[in-house]
């Protein structure tokens, strides 16, 4: 982690935000080579979690700060809090469960203040900076506050999620787009979390960005496209294998979902495309699997989470969540909205229903006076016929109400029923994605770095480098540069000995350099120098675009 | 404005976020077809602003939250204000240079509190909603505020601007990247202003979205390519013209830069690819000019500014701001931040200067003793030649320092010289992009909408349609999308009247719509409908793509 933070500052990829100011725990800036690498990250996820899906998935925007009410039904004023405890000697705060975890090498997560409390006196846990005495376990908010306007008292956070965003806009754009489910809401945007004391890096972040689908379903549907991932295999650490300390087994989708490990089809479908996204990141599939989140481990929405884990070196990371949120959200913010949020789905054949139905006897309802004739009606308008079949017997002006009133049936076509959408969920954070990446495509070689870096998302696809600062190498260089630039990502670089212009391009990914050497004045021959293996083959300035896509494609390029 | 917020509402391009909860006002979600629209304009923008300058301008990300000692250094904390009054009755906020020029019908930008406190006794200017008195004008900070971490005082607030974050990344990026003049920081991010009361949609929002370029230059850099648009006129509005009441003038950028009207030809560079991307909106050339902007106008950075004006029907809109902030930014960081944020600039060729030296009479101090030695050590070490020179009268044990001590001179090679690099910004909304590309395009034909979007912009660029709903129809039909959705933004329908599909179609901007119907069956012809003028052409499948890009080339295409 260290070289990786070294290699990061040092080569514009990230690094911690107003370091000037001695920086902001929890912030980090993302410098050109990482914009350019995230980029094509979230241009990655665009294409295999929306395009791939556009017949059923569209993307919207809507803002971070969010009002009170919001977070009231989502439940996050009341839940989105980790405990904290303070030292009553100096004052520190730290995040309770992580101290006793550090401390006492337990998995305290999800544990109650109180018991986070009792352990801590129990076990004699001092403040670990002072050594003073520690106070009791209460919870920590984490949603940034701020006020809206100019009126004190109109209470508004920043969202630690973009999923109240697509909940509260759901009506509109079902309304506005084929207004059939599924339909999928995507979003990626900036979240924030205000974290007791983040450390980790781009691990967690107090703003970070967020990719993310809510995918609102009918429960009942069982059309789902897992022909698409028939042949993949997902490694998944099902919760009872999890209680066991077992490890992860291998299984296909159309088995995860027979055999429940997997509540919902469509939860299985995003889980293969998560995976299929995560390997196109250059993650190998030993390294990824799907951990199955235990109750007390779980968000207070979800009734099925799994964590999708990369590991890395001795580190296991979580890379995405993937939620099962039932009709948890649409229906709360009904309630507190007063809005009607649910859909109406339509049978494919009308259901035919017997409903009971309220018969009056008006030759009798006419022999008698208008004065008991109003009695009954009092009586009985705004009842349903049940509740008019339990007060049959009672009497009226000293009349059994039977002797007017009778319940019969009839048989009724409903067209369909009105219902809340259920909700699944895949969750990435882009930052993570990055850092995972960079990660993974960390090597050393001769005590030089190189980022291995899958084409899709390396920073620059080529290099052109001229080998010496002549002017006669410089202009040809950039020649073949004005050559590649529209075909491919391509930078031009003449700093510096050729060697540290080459160990530039490997240490930020760069899967081939071109240089222009002597010999191209003479022949119109460049070289292209691979990244990993640091082979050099010499080919034709006329065949050099076709050379790369050849590379490009995995296949070999004959001199 | 009403039109184009019915229009947007009802076909999913923006509306007002939370409306199940009444809404918050300032903030509005960008919806499925407005989010397709907007990340065409951000590609469009990063195409123009940063891939065509990629030589010279980098993107970076960096946090909405920003700790107080930034705003600080930047003046924000101080000066980033709105002049509010408050009514004594019914305590409604205004913001009162509007309330003033709202009654009044004068301009009151830039006033002072006190100013506008006296106006609106003077005039008597009562509370428009109550009649209730006002009360005194005081200024607003329109930074939202919070607390980073679980201590409370360690206030942040969220930027206003992306600009703060290229400023305290300036180091960084500069040593990352080149280490040359010119280097442009972009940034495409969220940013929040608490408005007092924002009214006017997309206009003026809470949060939105900004895309700008901090463009650091040596002052002295005249090598500006902007031959680049030699042929380019920009319509530009001078301050003395202005004040006038005078209309703008139409002149060449490089005339505009020598009778100095722009005072940076890298100014001068910005404004004309701002003019070229304006343009590629579809806004017609006699639309736009530049606004200077008097001193009063200005925000408190700047040293000139002039604002990108669309003419929209009445209105005048501003699409983008061009600041020259000179050195402010950065030598303000590197007061408040105590760390040394100027450049080292190398001169061609090392300049000759003389510089005064201390020189030694050291046979004289051998024949004093020891002490002597020490006492004047003490008195000259660490002082400068000039200090040195300046009490080469004083005794030191009844003896004149000049006795030892001659101030000489010693011609030095001064290689280069440190500066505060300026700062030229060009700066563009997000959300008035899109809002303005919308208004522009806006057309009624026979009480129907048509949303005359450019290709480069459209949400979709074809729409594929079977006549009917008949199965072989459909079938042909979605044959045709796979066919075109790898090469073209395609999108299929088949849900209601080809009336109501051809209407959606046009009010959404799709520029052409291919429809099969029974003929397409019996010869694989199909019809090419054009938004603008709905004429239709049939062409034969095989020659779809191609005649697709030649209508999108604007070329005719044979039957």
């Amino acid at each position: 982690m260290e070289k990786i933070l070294e290699l990061a500052k040092r080569r514009g990829i990230f690094w911690p935000s107003y370091e000037i100011y001695g920086g902001v725990a929890g912030l980090y800036d993302i410098g050109p080579i990482g914009s350019r690498i995230m980029n094509k990250i979230i241009q990655l996820w665009k294409k295999i979690f929306i395009q791939e899906n556009s017949d059923f998935v569209v993307e919207i925007e809507t803002p971070m700060i969010t009002p009170q009410k919001v977070f009231e039904a989502s439940g996050h004023l009341e839940k989105f809090t980790d405990p904290i405890v303070e030292c009553n000697k100096c004052h520190r705060v730290y995040r309770a469960d992580h101290l006793v975890e550090q401390i006492l090498k337990i998995n305290a997560e999800g544990m109650s203040t109180q018991e986070l409390t009792n352990i801590i006196k129990d076990k004699n846990i001092k403040c670990p900076t002072c050594g003073g005495d520690l106070g009791d376990v209460r919870n920590f908010n984490l949603l940034f506050s701020t006020n809206i306007g100019p009126y004190s008292g109109t209470t508004g956070f920043l969202r630690p999620e973009t999923a109240q965003g697509m909940f509260t806009a759901f009506k509109r754009v079902y309304e506005t787009s084929r207004q059939k489910l599924p339909l999928g809401i995507a979003q990626i945007g900036r979240v924030a979390r205000n974290e007791i004391s983040p450390r980790q890096g781009l691990l967690r972040m107090r703003e970070f960005s967020i990719m993310e689908i809510e995918f609102f379903i009918d429960p009942e549907d069982t059309n789902v496209p897992i022909d698409k991932y028939a042949d993949m295999k997902l490694n998944i650490l099902p919760a009872d294998l999890k209680i066991k300390g077992e490890k992860p087994i291998s299984i296909k989708i159309d088995e995860a979902i027979a055999e429940k490990i997997v509540l919902n089809p469509w939860m299985a479908y995003w889980m293969a495309t998560a995976n299929k996204f995560v390997k196109e990141l250059g993650i190998q599939e030993d390294k990824i699997y799907f951990e199955d989140k235990l109750p007390n481990e779980r968000a207070h929405y979800s009734s099925q989470t799994f964590d999708q884990i990369i590991i890395l070196g001795e580190d296991k990371v979580e890379i995405s969540g993937h939620a099962y949120r039932g009709d948890y959200d649409l229906s709360r913010h009904s309630k507190y909205s007063g809005q009607d949020l649910s859909v109406f789905k339509k049978y494919d054949k009308p259901k035919i229903v017997k409903k009971k139905i309220i018969i009056l006897n008006k030759d009798k309802l006419n022999s008698e006076g208008k004065e008991f004739n109003k009695e009954l009606m009092k009586k009985i308008s705004g009842l349903s016929p049940e509740e008019v079949e339990k007060i049959l017997h009672e009497k009226i002006l000293g009349k059994e109400i039977s002797e007017f009133v009778t319940i019969g049936e009839r048989e009724e076509k409903e067209q369909g029923k009105k219902f809340f959408p259920h909700v699944v969920e895949p969750s990435f954070g882009v930052e993570r994605c990055l850092y995972i990446s960079i990660y993974n495509a960390y090597r050393e070689k001769k005590d030089r770095v190189i980022l291995s870096l899958p084409k899709a998302i390396a920073p620059y696809e080529v290099a052109v480098f001229p080998l010496l600062e002549k002017e006669e190498l410089i202009n040809k260089a950039k020649e073949i540069y004005d050559l590649l630039k529209d075909k491919f990502d391509t930078i031009y670089d003449d700093s510096g000995s050729i060697g540290k212009r080459y160990a530039r391009a490997d240490e930020i990914g760069i899967p081939y350099a071109i240089t222009v050497d002597q010999q191209t004045i003479e022949d119109n021959s460049v070289t292209i120098r691979d990244r990993d293996t640091w082979n050099q083959i010499r080919v034709n300035e006329k065949e050099l675009i076709s050379s790369l896509d050849k590379l490009f494609r995995g296949e070999k390029v004959q001199q």
